[in-house]
């Protein structure tokens, strides 16, 4: 990678220039945004930061190889295609798409073009999240029995997507990290309490053959921010409170295990309530990790771990929770 | 009432006997149980307390006008009825019935025979239920927008039902006393991790025609103990916290308001994120409320609030969401 | 041991009834109290015990060899004294008494008639307690640096002693059990903002010759419940939160290191803040221990714990503390 | 003010820089720091910024008419001194000097040159603070019998001062701030774990004319971090806990009276839990405040809160806590 310019200056677009220059060792890094104010603000954030104010201007220049889309969801597609065609890396924000066709036609072009397409799923890249996949894939917790998340707060209501879109893609990333299985079902319910906005509350439940549940509960309308994932396994659980900054991730020597009592012919249930341990974090922002591992990939040609086809099996989900939404909760077949 | 006779001394034997004594003011008090192991353990406890080793010998003791049940669900009915046949007044553990059909039989039974047929839904004597109850009929919290509950914890594992008999009846009891509203569908999801046990987790919503929307999360094999019930106005927002004995209650003066940007043609919100207030709830057990109010009913023939019909609500919905789980979250409407 | 009498059946009296009851495995049990009210009372929460109006009577019954005084501080040097120069085995409430001049001598008589004397300083056989006092004696928190106690809320005021005697008693009898050492000296401030009544704020600073610093702030008017003990050692620290029924041990594996830096010749200090881990603590009620050991006591001959001189040491710090209080915060030198 | 240059590019220098610029309104800030590293790093942190690398030439510009010194405790007195005596406006870091006599030259100084002399007790202007300072002022906790604070964590030790100078010195700045009344006495403890290093562990208690009673607990070897202020009125109490984002206050209707039972001759308490409530906190930083006002007084001449006098009373205050520390406790008389 040469340059990357980040496109879109809103919310999202700093702290991606932010990450990209601490990691850029040299490389350029510049800014797209159609909006004068913004690229001001930008100028204003990071004085001396090269500027484009169209995506035309940026695929017209050489020097940045690699474009970084921060933009509403809706332009994911049709921009990244665009970039890709122009020979360009591609880091995409999550979703990566709104539907599961535009996603996999991007990898198949990625692939044809022998770019590197990947999706920014920060989560995956969070020092919580990896020490949780490493106690999953040491077999600590035993057979994953349930994943249940609860992520709700006040606001910021999105425009274009709904709450599932917006919250749910989060966890949804999470759960696809940690497990290699996909589910094999998806039921969705979710409520828009304002007439001509986008769902505000929703909740999504996962089916898997081995008998694993995922359970995500949404909303952008709770007095309280509650970000819990209880990850529960047949040997230990874990509670992974992304709002505790000292002990975000709790490690329970907690089960139970059924056995049965031949003389009343029932079954009979042990419990067992351990040590609990909090492993300590490193530290170190993900953001700057998935930066680092996007450069790297546009290097060496091995793909990152949230490529195209991480993010696709997200927006697979997604959009099969949607449908189930419009049925009003039937489970959804996923492919 | 002359006297009341508590039929099963398990679990929850103990804490009727208990709540009646305190509440009895002279009248006779007795327990009823077909293991004498149990009977023994309830003199222990109780010394000089009467007690019955079949229920036939209650029902042929005209000094008992009365009788709680506290035996397993699948009792509830054919005991309830021979009781209420009998002239007995009856106190009936929750769930009231395993069916609606027969929740309705002993309504109509009852009225026959101008008895009392209440349900022990406690949570609707609760000190910290009522005040919530107060801000919604007063209009504090404004229009109910969504009631959000976990009850999650790790056990007990019930053998005759699963965990949404089991746990979503409290939360169930708890809704729909604080609405006079009932919900026109509902959509469930449950799992058993262990063959041939009731399922250990489970989720439902509620769908109702004011676009209130209820969301219950349940399960025996969480880690942590949670019991959380949000309840949003489009005013203001509370929060329960069942464990927590010194703010079980915190009124949060938060929410938004849409409102429509003509100039771009869309939708803005206003957050309000203001004071919390945790009122001081006033002491007093539940069940002895509950217990001088099935007195109280037995004497001036005026219904209790958990009365049949109340009870039979709460049936109403569990058989729905029983079926929703079986067509894999399907909504099934209510009657 | 063949029986044991409480005296005194106030606030704790009812609790050590049911302990030794629970523990006395066909050994007699009664109760002594003054009053016919309270007495009436005991006959109630315990069917058939027997009982004494006077403490005379008591000691003129031979099958009674033991007795507990539940009695008001003032009264437990004389009482106890009486007891053992009848030949009766003694437990004494906690503070032993209110001077180390007539503990001293009850420890002397003890000795001299061959009896039992023990305090009820039930935090010695607390389990969490105990697990503290595993990990120092294993030298897991190193050498200890610092124990630092909090152990306020409202109510309730004494009116025979005041806050240090109330509960700054806890304490002292935590920091004795934890370490062999005991403190050269004591500082104490102590303020009563009622005249006439017990001081209601105070805080105790003990110093030792090894380093160790204690420090304990005991109120009886905030409006919060605060029990917080940290233990720093130079390897590991504990907090012990005795309210946090799910986790009340936090072993930190946190620490600091000072080395000197040889080029500018000053100290830098190298900070550690590693996992945590809240070890999972045994069931078990203290007092049922404490009542265990004094009957063991009494039978095998071997002191318990918190023995005559466990108690004395605990009465020699509160009474220079409160010569402290008088110096308005002087360091008192411990004998 | 037509300019100010902030002394002192270490910790605390920074977050001046940024301040002041969001206050100038147009008018210069510089950095003056010794270190060319430290220039550097704040030329790269606000490009274009003005720097000076040595005191003698900020004082030699006179486009900068203030100064703010952000520079070790030693330094305050002679570089402040300096200042005043070139006519400059003065903002110093808190502790404002190490001893009371070079406070009050310094004060003398001031008025004698009629130059604003401000100390940075950031906290004195923050919003949370201000919020106690209005219930205390308009009665709502009635007469103040208590404040209680807790400031531990782990590190930063630092090299000049010991834990009081450097914690102690924020709950002196707010007590001061909440009540008019100022110390009769102080008692002392402090300890230092690590030889030639500072003490790293302190207590403070004042005595008040009024009743009021201040005691403050410091460590920097604390596993935990707790930043809790108790302020106990006899009509209502306030516990502001700096570290919970949301409720950083809450004011309890919790209190207890005292009465004389006649008949018995003794006091009686009566004890009243109430509602809690927690007042919404109106963001804006501290520090920015703190700057605006340095700004107006050196405008309209008005002294700012935390002037001279009030920098001074800390001073003293400390000064006194570390004579009775080097007495063991032994209380000192405040002038």
């Amino acid at each position: 990678m040469k340059g990357i310019c980040i496109v879109g200056y809103g919310y999202w677009g700093p702290k991606l220039v932010r990450n990209f220059l601490a990691v850029a060792a040299g490389r350029a890094v510049a800014v797209c945004d159609e909006s004068a104010e913004r690229l001001q603000r930008a100028q204003k954030d990071f004085p001396g930061l090269k500027t484009f104010a169209s995506f035309d201007a940026v695929l017209a220049d050489a020097a940045f190889d690699a474009v970084a889309l921060a933009t509403p969801v809706s332009t994911h597609y049709p921009l990244a295609k665009r970039a890709l065609e122009a020979g360009r890396h591609v880091l995409v924000e999550k979703p990566m798409t709104d539907s599961l066709a535009t996603a996999r036609e991007l990898i198949a072009l990625a692939a044809r073009e022998r770019r590197v397409l990947m999706v920014d799923h920060t989560f995956v890249y969070h020092p919580a999240v990896r020490k949780i996949k490493a106690l999953v894939a040491a077999g600590d917790l035993g057979q994953l029995r349930y994943i249940d998340s609860t992520r709700i707060n006040l606001g910021l209501f999105q425009h274009d997507v709904n709450v599932l879109w917006d919250l749910a893609v989060h966890d949804l990333s999470i759960v696809n990290f940690l497990t290699p299985e996909r589910p094999l079902a998806v039921s969705a319910v979710a409520t828009a309490h304002t007439p001509g906005a986008p769902e505000n509350i929703g909740f999504i439940v996962l089916r898997y053959a081995s008998g694993l549940v995922v359970h995500l509960n949404c909303s952008w309308v709770s007095p309280v921010k509650i970000r819990h994932i209880l990850i529960g396994g047949d040997k230990k659980m874990v509670l992974y409170n992304d709002l505790d900054a000292n002990e975000p991730l709790k490690v329970y020597d907690s089960g139970y295990q059924a056995r049965t009592d031949e003389e009343r012919n029932r079954l009979l249930f042990d419990y067992r309530v351990g040590d609990v341990y909090s492993p300590k974090i490193p530290a170190g922002e993900a953001l700057a990790a998935l930066a680092a591992d996007f450069v790297r990939a546009t290097t060496d040609g091995v793909a990152p771990i949230s490529d195209g086809r991480f993010g696709a099996d997200v927006v697979a989900i997604l959009e099969a929770a949607q449908r189930s939404v419009r049925q009003r909760g039937q489970e959804v077949l996923l492919g």
